[in-house]
């Protein structure tokens, strides 16, 4: 998947160097915990000593899903489109956390059903109008699956080219929970029914619908499958996308970080193809919504953040982001031992 | 204790209001979790429905410790001054994320041993070089404790005034988890056993001893304690003042931030003096420190970040502040689906 995006390996002389660099910082060895892990691995990924989370930029990928015909979202579809001219006007969720972080959002129209005005800041793929209803075919060709993987990973590496050090992986389609489970089901067999939530807020009918939905569609396709299969069985859009810009922003050494139950969806598709881009990935924050847990453990991520949260668009990413940024500056900017003249720990 | 710090209750109709305006916003109600109820929290601790997390300041309050001469710490007295003097000339991991969020430092000779030259950024309270060594005899008088306790109060008290919204609490001081451990024990009954751990890096002998130490030392001061009496018995200076400027600060609806271990325990003491400052406390992290989760219980809260962070200097808090800092963005910037003309959630 996406050959023509190599991703280095990881640089291990250089990751120690590293480690030990923050062993002399002026603290005892360690006691950053996560911070100090993520100092090197973002080393790593940007193969410096003096890795940077300035700037980071949201790449925020919108489609719609076929599937929704079904009643599996407790959201009208055009509610895809709305929160997209939402997105442009800078009054959603992700709009207010990216400027809390002083971070850009790239805007992907990744197949909306709605028309909206010509803006400077909507990025249009014009792959198709939304996917088809994964009950009944295949949600994308293999042609479009291509296409948006290529897309988007030519979009992230000019992106990473451009000096952007992180890249944040966001969505926003209704209907997408059901096409992120039904991804999940089929790249790493984890049951259906511990994967289909309430989403945006399905009541208990509503999941238990929305799981039979679910079972229905995956045995239109059963087994294991590839992620390009995968893709273009269960959709969507914004999902293949987001699988793209991973490859694409690992193969110009930006670290990618990844939402939530949406956006891991899309990394198991990335990582199962290209699990060299792993030590490239950070996983920002477990959702509220049940099954991420289980999607996180299949990939052994541990994310960053738990805090209930479970409304995509990469909010959960842009709330991790100063932990990024923290992890740096703690690299590039304390002081050790012998500089500060601080006397080490007895042994 | 602080009486003439009077904390007002919080007006619940405020919270009401802002959880009503919270759920007219572009998202699935409560799909943001704990930011949505951090914004409501710090609604009703500043009295006011457009809560800030800007300006914010780290307090951070140094002192030594007499338990020292037990051989109960992994590192040597000198480093506390030392330390310090790194804070000083900018170069700790405090200082590091301080500058990552915009925000300024008070560092605070809260009774160091050392002496350092005089500079315009060290405030010195001038109460006690050190506390006595607390197997031996009570750390403080009483005398110096409510001195500790005014003079910090007094500062957090005055720094919310001109105009700062949040005001973080962090440490330093080579011997603190023992004097945290006696507190948590003295105030709560939890056993110091499980209170005693590694701290700054103690192997597993050196815990052992640690455990005796303590265990002789609240021998001599055997059952519950008031808070007075608990600081008195076991200290420290630096503890005190962080209880104390917990107090100030809730009494002019300043938000509460709580680093990790160390700070906890002085919260724990001003929490059980004066349990109406609880609205106003966050706490900001779980350290990796064994018995810190055991306070955490005993307090009834539940921190928001679990990184493995152990360092103190109140990085867990510097590190935690973005949320807040989120909170705020969305409550007071987030678009209503009114305003934004997106359609709400079918029923």
């Amino acid at each position: 998947m996406l050959q023509s995006y190599p991703i280095a390996p990881i640089d291990q002389a250089l990751t120690d160097a590293v480690a030990a660099e923050i062993d002399r910082k002026t603290k005892p060895p360690g006691s950053l915990g996560r911070i100090e892990a993520l100092a090197i691995q973002m080393a790593g990924a940007q193969n410096t000593s003096a890795p940077a989370a300035d700037p980071a930029r949201l790449l925020l990928f919108a489609a719609d899903h076929g599937l929704v015909a079904e009643g599996v979202s407790a959201w009208p579809a055009e509610v895809t489109t709305q929160m997209v001219a939402n997105f442009l006007a800078g009054g959603a969720a992700a709009n207010v956390f990216a400027r809390a972080n002083g971070v850009d959002i790239d805007i992907i129209d990744a197949g909306i059903l709605g028309d909206l005005p010509d803006g400077e800041n909507l990025i249009r793929a014009d792959i198709a109008k939304g996917t088809r209803n994964a009950l009944r075919e295949d949600a994308m060709s293999k042609t479009e699956v291509l296409a948006a993987l290529e897309f988007a990973a030519s979009h992230a590496a000019k992106v990473a080219e451009a000096g952007v050090k992180v890249i944040a992986l966001g969505e926003m389609g209704i209907g997408n929970t059901s096409s992120a489970a039904l991804l999940a089901h089929a790249i790493a067999d984890i049951p259906l029914a511990d994967l289909a939530g309430p989403g945006a807020g399905l009541d208990t009918a509503g999941v238990k619908h929305k799981t039979r939905v679910l079972e229905q569609a995956a045995a239109r396709r059963p087994g294991k499958l590839a992620p390009l299969d995968a893709l273009a069985a269960f959709g969507g859009l914004e999902i293949a996308m987001m699988a793209g810009a991973l490859i694409g922003a690992a193969s110009r050494n930006a670290v990618v970080l990844v939402d939530g139950y949406i956006a891991t969806a899309a990394a198991m598709c990335a990582l199962t193809a290209r699990p060299e881009a792993g030590p490239y990935t950070v996983f920002a924050h477990r959702s509220q919504e049940p099954g991420h847990r289980l999607m996180l453990d299949a990939l052994d991520a541990d994310p960053l953040l738990d805090l209930r949260m479970r409304l995509g668009e990469g909010t959960g990413a842009l709330i991790a982001l100063p932990l990024l940024k923290g992890a740096c500056a703690m690299l590039n900017e304390m002081a050790t031992f012998e500089s500060a003249g601080v006397s080490e720990k007895a042994d």
